[in-house]
């Protein structure tokens, strides 16, 4: 049974000043503390590419375990939509060189936004199950620095680079239970690039995610014959502070302070906030479990309980 | 066990002449039928975009198959390093909306280049099997045509659009035997895009892909305690006449006969070469199984032995 052995991450050095940035366009602190979630956006060297930021948070992750040798990976698979490339080749490829692994792993990138770390969890198990392979990492790595206008307010104050790398191995930490998933393109257009910029209907994505992910995570638990009362943690995908108040506040007593709220200064990771979370907070904690949503561009939203070991 | 019921494909009507074509680069006939392997190119129409490609071919699968309904499918992967948008959102998304899928259905795209159909396959299945749905359909869309420089006389001759729709599921035509896989980014810019533009290293890739797929492909039997002679059919990448032929070559007596080449008028249609002529000349043979290898961008590579119902 492959499950999640271990989490580690990379947030680049670089900081931008959001309570600067916000003041050109005449939004205040408290604004950016309370609506945007972070006083700081976390951002990459210009000459750091997209598989500089996936090597980091592998090589972080080896450091962290020793016992995983490079020559036992036997896959790599890197979240993101904005690789090193423009289209081809993928960014798994570069980075395996980068990393050093050996030819014989499987590398393949996967196209996805903030529902990334929950697709991605489970289209590595599944691939090293199919495939019979005991070692895998799973990287989300997406820096939107590369596609921000930092003269579009609706943008720049909210998203920061990161990458993290998830193990993926027999006898795990966390263990995967129930996930559900979903999709639509009539979203499409709410989160898109044109001429190398990022354009968002932030109001659009708001309204989405405030409906959907609270029903979409209840159905997974549901699945798992559970309910909110059962979960030990909420780990919801950190789009703003202003949509994880929103979800905390609609789930009411029972739900609202199990909800992880943290953008670790970097601001919106895209598909490295709730791997972030995990790696943080859940590892050193007594949760039995925990119920994650990541929800974004496509539109595109997926939802997932993890068991601690022995708790499934 | 999910594995392959049906494969239907599109190939877009358009077509280029390439004995013109080479013409303007001195070669003459011959040398488009042998070494290129293909007179014509099939081409997409200018406002034709990827996701079109995509939903038709998935149209094409819905009619051969009325047993399958589209609020029965559950997944939808599409490979291609080719999509509609810059980065974001995935074409997958869209092609959820273009064809009328619900939104319940789990979308997304795999970045990988020629090796994508092999990777495809078990990404998807292990998907379905880790979160317990029971129909997908793989597309495999990747149009060469819209990065093509049809100046250059290395690349020009060689790609054509073309897309494919594979169902995955239950009590399977084909099963999905042993696979393998493999990466070299020390090859990456052997294949790459640089200002819209695809540039190839024809000869690394020819050598690369003559050493490594034959050894790979036996590696794979191996796992099965297989070897060549226990074979139908070699269903490789149609990179191009000249690769396909020197890797018969390679394989002797034995193995040589069994190779299918078909580009189909259409040219090397990159991951959508290999389900192409297992749609063609798999369903109807008496094939009890069949070894496929595909092999480019990234380097990347991938084999896997496919077995007919119950030949397992």
């Amino acid at each position: 049974m492959i499950g999640i052995k271990s989490i580690a991450s990379y947030i680049p050095p670089g900081r931008i000043d959001n309570v600067e940035q916000a003041a050109r366009f005449d939004r205040d602190e408290a604004f950016v503390r309370t609506k945007i979630g972070t006083p700081t956006l976390s951002v990459k060297a210009e000459d750091e590419e997209t598989s500089d930021l996936c090597a980091a948070a592998v090589r972080n992750l080896l450091a962290r375990n020793p016992e995983l040798r490079l020559e036992d990976v036997q896959a790599l698979v890197v979240v993101t939509q904005n690789g090193d490339a423009e289209g081809l080749p993928h960014t798994s490829a570069i980075a395996q060189r980068k990393i050093g692994l050996p030819t014989h792993v499987a590398c393949f990138d996967v196209s996805l936004g903030c529902s990334g770390f929950v697709y991605g969890l489970y289209v590595l198990k599944g691939f090293m199950e199919a495939t019979g392979l005991k070692n895998g990492i799973l990287v989300t790595a997406d820096p939107y620095s590369k596609i921000m206008d930092r003269e579009d307010r609706l943008t720049t104050l909210l998203f920061g680079d990161a990458a993290t790398a998830t193990w993926l191995g027999c006898d795990p930490e966390w263990e995967l239970g129930p996930a559900r998933f979903g999709t639509d393109g009539a979203g499409a257009d709410h989160l898109f690039v044109q001429d190398g910029c990022f354009h968002m209907n932030g109001r659009q994505v708001f309204n989405f995610a405030s409906l959907k992910i609270i029903p979409h995570m209840q159905e997974v638990l549901a699945d798992a014959r559970m309910t909110l009362e059962d979960v030990d943690a909420v780990c919801l995908h950190q789009g703003s502070g202003a949509i994880v108040d929103a979800i905390s506040k609609r789930l009411g007593e029972e739900g609202g302070p199990k909800v992880i709220k943290d953008m670790f200064g970097a601001g919106n990771t895209v598909s490295s906030t709730i791997p972030l979370l995990i790696e943080r907070y859940g590892f050193d904690s007594d949760w039995r479990n925990l119920v994650m949503s990541g929800f974004g561009v496509g539109l595109s939203w997926g939802s997932a309980l993890l068991f601690r070991r022995g708790q499934a």
